[in-house]
């Protein structure tokens, strides 16, 4: 039967989320876990990789097995043995027809920041320093740029494994949230890097440092070297993922 | 001349506020960097201390100097020598009689939790989890017996050397802000594990462990044994003194 498995993470301490050599990994872990509570080797998919140190509100996977665990218990089962920096959220069973990574209709992320004219150790430990001033308006209005399909070669880091490099937002907003800001990003999938680039070119829209008539040319030139500075990774949250 | 510093830390790795033997500890750290920046031995005086754990988004100090240095300097020349976690934001020459405890009109705190089925690791790094059910109306019912003035006995840790433990809760408030909770407390001064005991039991009443009647009874008390546990250190922060 397949099983779609809700789980969050603190991305602090992975190699990210795809399983790599000799390197901690959110797949690994979960895969290990769950292959130890069904009694069989699991091979878990996700609804798209994370980079190393991004974290996860609530990832999706799904795998196959033959155990016949009543499925809403898997979740419970499998926290009992991850490390403390990943949670199984739920577990079900669903048809075999879904896929983790190609039903998924859209994924949220969320990038969260602060200006202020000291740097504050207290809001680093949840949002990125963006500087002592930022125009939010400007922020907001450079966004909508981004919003619908676009090739978003130039807003993402270069995958030879990658051909089409269209993409659709179906929505991009900033909004305070208590003391910090949220710059929340939804769409249909991300390239490589996608959002943190995204938000990299806003931020420096914000900052003065590009204007937001350039937008429309850094697509146009559909190459990573005019958009914006990759932000850090800590910051950037994958929310939601729906169905 | 006298100095008001203004001041920021993440209280994780800290011993508290207060100097301490062999501990590391923000008044420690921030003399140390003080007595370089200004050329002689610096004793600073905050607002209140603040507990092993806890954070300020803005803490508040004075001292005393012989310097001649533009006192808006001061900041600025003592972040460099700081520590990441903690950082100066501003600081200015005040009238002699200023006194950063005792001119202190209002301090406010702020505890951050969110309850969820399951423990969120993503959330974990700055909201405390708080089981899998809260009557977040209930709670915000049961703040309200807090306002005012009131013997708080009940809800503090014993202090040998406090005699008074009349204080008064100017406002107290529960919020949704974004994915957490944020409980806000603002009062004239406070005792020691006043904030964690008062928001503990305010907690056990949203579980369903104690009633809103009780409070009452717990004041009258004048014992700690009655209240709410004490919550953890690392979700409270000090955002803001008013004099």
């Amino acid at each position: 039967m397949r099983i779609k498995i809700e789980f969050a993470y603190d991305g602090k301490d992975f190699f990210g989320y795809q399983s790599l050599p000799s390197k901690r990994t959110i797949q690994d872990e979960l895969e290990k876990a769950l292959s130890l509570v069904l009694n069989e080797e699991i091979h878990i998919y996700a609804s798209g990789r994370t980079d190393a140190g991004v974290s996860a509100m609530c990832q999706v996977a799904h795998f196959d097995t033959k155990s016949d665990i009543v499925p809403t218990n898997i979740a419970f089962a499998v926290n009992k043995i991850l490390p403390k920096d990943i949670r199984a959220i739920s577990s079900k069973k669903v048809s075999d027809k879904f896929n983790a990574r190609f039903s998924a209709k859209e994924k949220t992320y969320k990038y969260k920041f602060y200006y202020s004219e000291v740097q504050n150790p207290y809001l680093d430990k949840f949002a990125y320093f963006a500087g002592k001033n930022l125009d939010i308006e400007k922020m907001k209005n450079a966004s909508i740029e981004f919003l619908g399909k676009h090739d978003f070669s130039s807003f993402s880091t270069f995958d030879k494994d990658i051909k089409n490099h269209v993409r659709e937002i179906k929505s991009i907003s900033i909004n305070k949230v208590g003391e910090i800001y949220e710059f929340a990003i939804t769409g249909n999938s991300f390239l490589w890097n996608m959002v943190r680039i995204i938000f990299g070119t806003i931020l420096e829209i914000g900052q003065g440092k590009k204007g937001i008539s350039e937008i429309k040319t850094i697509f146009e030139k559909k190459s990573r070297k005019f958009a914006g500075k990759l932000v850090p990774a800590e910051y950037l949250v994958l929310t939601n993922v729906k169905y």
